[in-house]
């Protein structure tokens, strides 16, 4: 058969280095790194209409490894999740397929909303050691994206795995950054059915 | 904070072009995509020890979109397994997030084992309309690798999205590539807990 295969190059938006630049380092606590990624959520939408979904992986002292946004639209890639932007990059910068390298460092993905049915699997194996989200699925649902099925009680399925999981931090300011990217007339890719 | 932004490039292994060559097109029914799908998977552990799953997409004609193979050791990345790699090429290919693309295309996943946690997730919104499994989820734990929480009734969940299932063909055949890969001494990464 003719040989045409593709390739696929995974870089971030060019507004997100002046962005990260503005933050001090290390974030001192969970609201400091969830308004982070909230803020890259808005961000998202602000610079060409990027889903409303922002991500970081942090190390445990606050210090930034990747972050991620949702780059669905921009990319062409169903994939491209914020949170599987952020572990993918994180990975990379590591040279390590698995986030916890031998429990020697810990790091944590923060997610400006609760992780989606592949989003959920994806962490599962990343080697992070606590996911910590803001939005919840519900929200992300009112406005019509499809979660994908839930697991049921994926909370105590990712604490039998070693993950500590923390739900709601800014969960208002948050899902505020749905109805923004709604009222500006966002595309609602792979809508729920 | 310092800005140091990881990239990540995604291009398959050297060997695949000339294997794909060697296949005529299309490839007329679904036990001949498989078996090349299974090939795949099969060179990936010949050729570096790299997880034994393949996966591609196919239109229904079983013309080639897109093939992948497992590259978690080899591009230090949790998520890049056979179907996602698979899934991400066509679409890049395509330059649609959506291979459905208003119904026009009907592209179909084959994967030589059945998708994991993360790769059932990925599939609901791929815009695949059917998904073609050879080895079991079972065959892959039985040699340790942790395929993450199961839907319950997943075959159920897809097909209520449209997408059809078939399990199980060439599952033999598919589950002995697993077997091999343990007896060559292939790291089971992100092993079961």
């Amino acid at each position: 058969m003719p040989v045409n295969l593709p390739e696929l190059h995974v870089s971030l938006p060019g507004w997100i280095a002046p962005f990260v630049a503005r933050y001090p380092e290390p974030l001192p606590d969970m609201e400091a790194r969830m308004k982070m990624v909230i803020a890259l959520s808005m961000e998202n939408v602000r610079n060409g209409l990027g889903g409303p979904f922002g991500a970081a992986v942090f190390d445990e002292e606050g210090r930034l490894v990747a972050p991620g946004v949702n780059m669905v639209t921009l990319a062409n890639n169903s994939v491209l999740h914020a949170e599987i932007v952020a572990l993918m990059l994180a990975q990379k910068k590591r040279g390590n397929y698995d986030l916890s390298d031998g429990a020697n460092r810990r790091l944590e993905l923060y997610t400006s909303t609760e992780p989606c049915a592949m989003c959920f699997g994806a962490i599962c194996w990343s080697g992070i050691s606590r996911l910590v989200c803001g939005a919840s699925s519900e929200d992300a649902e009112a406005i019509g994206f499809d979660e994908g099925p839930r697991y049921p009680d994926r909370a105590a399925e990712l604490t039998s795995r070693g993950i500590d999981v923390v739900l709601e931090v800014c969960r208002a300011e948050a899902a505020a950054v749905h109805r923004r990217y709604v009222a500006a007339g966002g595309i609602i890719y792979n809508a729920a059915l």
